[in-house]
């Protein structure tokens, strides 16, 4: 009964079993092992179309080396200001860019509008006082579970084309999305304009692993010495590789997805229908924010309900997993529903 | 019969058994998990003090991370010239200190001795023009797999306590020094003046995993701010943890690095009586230097032996590792001697 | 009739001829010449404190060897988010600190409000995943000619101590917002918290230098290392310093400040009584932010007067020097004058 | 009576007349005025190329904006290893490129040897584990005052040619190696494949300024934002421009290298003539070293006479400067004849 993340649970048994299915055999180090040449074809096979795949073993890793392999350090990108590159990463991407300097945009629930990237995209383009616009980096799904459509990915993906902007997806929760929408990889993706993203399997089932997927391949050879002056190329790269194909193997990714979804759709009617009980954002993935009067809050915790309260108060983020069980969310509602009819009394 | 490094390796199976056994629950993330915290208990007996203990994924992050808490940007780090630092890790130490300069030094064996410490550790302090003598970084066991005696440690150290420089030791394969030393890992590292130790595992058993030791906890909220910035805080830590508990468990470890230790002498002691092959180094560790005739090195990549040519010529590394069979090790001394044997008819 | 900036003016004639008078005999490089040493007691005379005294020839130069011998690579500084710092130095600030943040805040004229850094100095400290509190740096005068007073600037220095942030005042015009304030430069820095001044000399009758003033002198070993490796430690130091000897001795800096804003006044009051013309901000130094109509705008341009469109459209700025002569500015207000009415008519 | 080095002297009167005759009118900032544009065609016409031109204080500002915007933060930078940029910068060329490393090449008299290019100038490369070969850097004349012959220069930049590097010549000195060699400045620079030169004028008669000079154009839009963010673009350049447009006009600048070095070669063969005196390297331009006993060097210091003790004992480093008088020459002579010969008695 820990909502708190969904990084605070176990990784999928199907992706230990890979793990243990691995560890046969002398294989070559550094990515050169048939596993990682396989998760590479599945991906693009997934994706439509001959990207380059990198795994890495942390979502600020993805994210930093893929960025930086776009930006200049005198460059921008355009980031929203909740995202994790902004917030949540102490400084990484500064750190790997040689000093870029993030500009962070508002936006509802998280979601950057193609509009600001058109305004703001071209500003100080070539006058050497002002740091030069470089790059754009959305979340999908983003921070508050807000999922960008299709059409909203390939109009950010239009503005960058007109300014020249190199374009990230930070896809921590990729997946999340995915099953949301209904739409193809490559619709989301590359189709839509993104050149990198940061696909993520570590909140989803594996134990620590993401896959840098990079659409236009000529970032490739600046990403490899990034990835490796970086300290993020692992000799024994075959346990990075077998994750990602457990996780890939027969869908698993969308099923955990799914899953996820599902009990945060579970968890947000039922709070919906709660007199007392507030939800901050539509819920779109598998994140749920709430507000609920200080005694339920404090009530729940006592009972040993685990979450974060977000603003330090009564917002409460609740994040279902690939792993969250149906009882835990009704017992979770069960006594909200409890805490709340004795507050109102 | 890959004999090109110990990270062709796979992971031994208590290690495997371990991952399985921590994917139960949900727990915190970012190591404040129980197994985590174990594992800082566990190492701080072993090394008898009060260290604090940073897991890692890869010998590059544990290197750069410690020596980026211990030197500035204007800082001047030795070491030998053919460290890993200052040769394998793509300038990731110039990275993440924001500049600083590796001053390599020569030595047999990979070594560095004290005296050179004594005569350079000063050199320029204090003028501007200079970068500052900030660090010392030596490697146990070597690139060439000699090992520090106690006194050659204790010596570097008292040069760095003169010169106040810091004290860092790559210890990728501490366990193959230790074994051969038979002498305690304190003895080996703080009590020796060394403040932060690049604890490996990976190459002895686990699938990726190193722990960052800071004998000198000041150096504490730096290295933690670092090791977030460089993407190298894993979320799920539990499963990097549970690889140093099993592999710390019952000596695991050292019984892993004594096998290794143990084909490697075996292999040489079988070279050595070969004519026609010449040892480059003394085997002190789990690392062969051999010199054959081109023949006899062409012959046995022919037959399916793996290795690496060092100098891209004649010279040969051989790595046992903690799952060399003694049978390896028996085919590759009956082919060399066939083949030698037949080159010097 | 060249309003558009204090840097497309000449140096004054004395600062010339103390560069003359400096060009005798050899005499110690980078900065161990009796003329810096003069600078430096002069300084300290005027600040009434034993400060460190750093020429540099920039004023982006003095902003950033300052800074980020005050901020860790981690450290987040705040400021406007019109500073010269966040927008006009291409990411200098960031690739001085390797990386660092600069949080912008807004505030009217552009001065930030001691109460911003009281709410937002200590968050997220301690939290790795968050960029860490170090600094605030303040511009005086701002980029919008106004002045802070000396309790504004001591509310900023009590909440910088709270939350034990360091303290840097970017005085690129600090002599136009003293001769405006009439305090001693004591109060307006070090007596009301502030441990870094960059003292602008360059805008006010100088060919090129301004001078970095540590009232905190511990900061001092870093600093100088820091400003040789940014290739700003001059070999002909004297060069600088007579510069700023000249621009103290008897008070020149003073008395051109005087001018600057007594001109500026002189363009302001006669720009508001213009029907059709709308003073910004209230003028307190020597930049003066006025809106006119299209039509007046182009054709002052037409008639050769000189001045930034800040916005790209109708609201000018026009800087007073040193050396503005009041006849520009009568010349300025009677064109005003007369295009202004024949656009009303 | 000051031997210590070229930049402890102060500058040509004609170049502070150009900084008076400058100091006339408003005009437009940041290089944007017509004496920069002069200085521009008028370097293009001595190099008799179409070169960019960029006016900066230090010679440590000219090399490390050159090196950066022509090296990766992975990149290696072949250089000798008594240079400026491996000895004397504090690590700046490590600071600006973001942690290149300088690979340091030994050599006759602080020369590279092209054969040593051509060995090394391709190792690695497209290996991720170490650092790309990128650059090679010389310095003409060499730190021990040894000049590069047109072919030796051309052989390396033959080298880097064949290994993709790019090619940087440090001419702090270029004049007094310009005047010994007497070849054009195009022959001795990129008609040999130099694609950037930083152009020293500080040591030969200016106050501070050097100008980097780009053969290679598309280094440019990269080069400016690398100063600007350097804090190394000057709002007041004309300041800059003007000294070295009086450097140039009339060729003083090669009249000042001829003087200095004629004043060296009187100095070294009277030297020469001296019992008891040992030059250590052939005087090519201004530089001497000098080994006497050390009776004599502590009677010449007794008496007044300035210079360095390069390695701490009694070899000297004399330096002639475009203002050594003749008679300073000979009363040094005279000295170092009478003490030698007290000496020797």
């Amino acid at each position: 009964m820990d909502f708190r993340s969904d990084n605070v649970t176990g990784a999928h048994p199907k992706v230990l079993e890979a793990l243990v299915a691995a560890n046969r055999d002398a294989v070559s180090s550094y990515g050169e092992d048939p596993i990682s040449e396989r998760v590479t074809r599945k991906l693009q096979a997934i994706f439509e179309t001959d990207c380059a795949v990198f795994p890495v073993a942390t979502g600020t890793a993805a994210n930093v080396l893929a960025l930086s392999s776009m930006t200049p350090p005198w460059g921008a990108i355009f980031c929203h200001e909740v995202s994790h590159i902004a917030v949540d990463e102490c400084g990484a991407p500064e750190f790997f860019t040689g000093g870029a300097k993030l500009v962070t945009l508002g936006g509802k629930g998280g979601k950057i509008a193609a509009a600001e990237i058109e305004a703001r995209g071209g500003a100080g383009k070539g006058v050497v006082h002002h740091v030069q616009p470089a790059a754009v980096s959305i979340t999908q799904a983003t921070e508050f579970g807000a999922v960008y459509r299709q059409e909203e990915i390939a109009a950010v993906g239009a503005a960058c084309k007109r300014h020249g902007l190199r374009y990230h997806m930070d896809g921590a929760r990729f997946a999340n999305a995915l099953v949301t929408l209904n739409r193809s990889p490559a619709d989301l993706t590359w189709r839509a304009g993104v050149e990198a993203l940061s696909f993520g399997a570590t909140k989803n089932g594996a134990l620590g692993v993401e896959a840098v997927i990079l659409f236009d391949k000529t970032l490739t050879p600046e990403f490899e010495l990034r990835r490796k002056r970086g300290g993020h190329l692992f000799s024994k790269m075959r346990y990075l590789s077998a994750q990602l194909e457990a996780y890939l193997e027969g869908d698993l990714w969308l099923a955990n997805a799914r899953h996820a979804n599902a009990m945060a759709k579970r968890l947000a009617e039922g709070l919906a229908r709660l007199p007392g009980s507030q939800l901050e954002y539509e819920v779109e993935t598998n994140e749920i924010f709430v507000r609920l009067p200080e005694p339920a809050v404090a009530g729940l915790e006592r009972e040993g309900f685990r979450f974060y309260r977000w603003d330090g108060a009564q917002l409460l983020r609740l994040v279902a997993a690939w792993n969250t069980p149906a009882a835990a969310v009704d017992a979770f509602l069960a006594a909200a529903k409890r805490l709340l009819a004795a507050n109102a009394a």
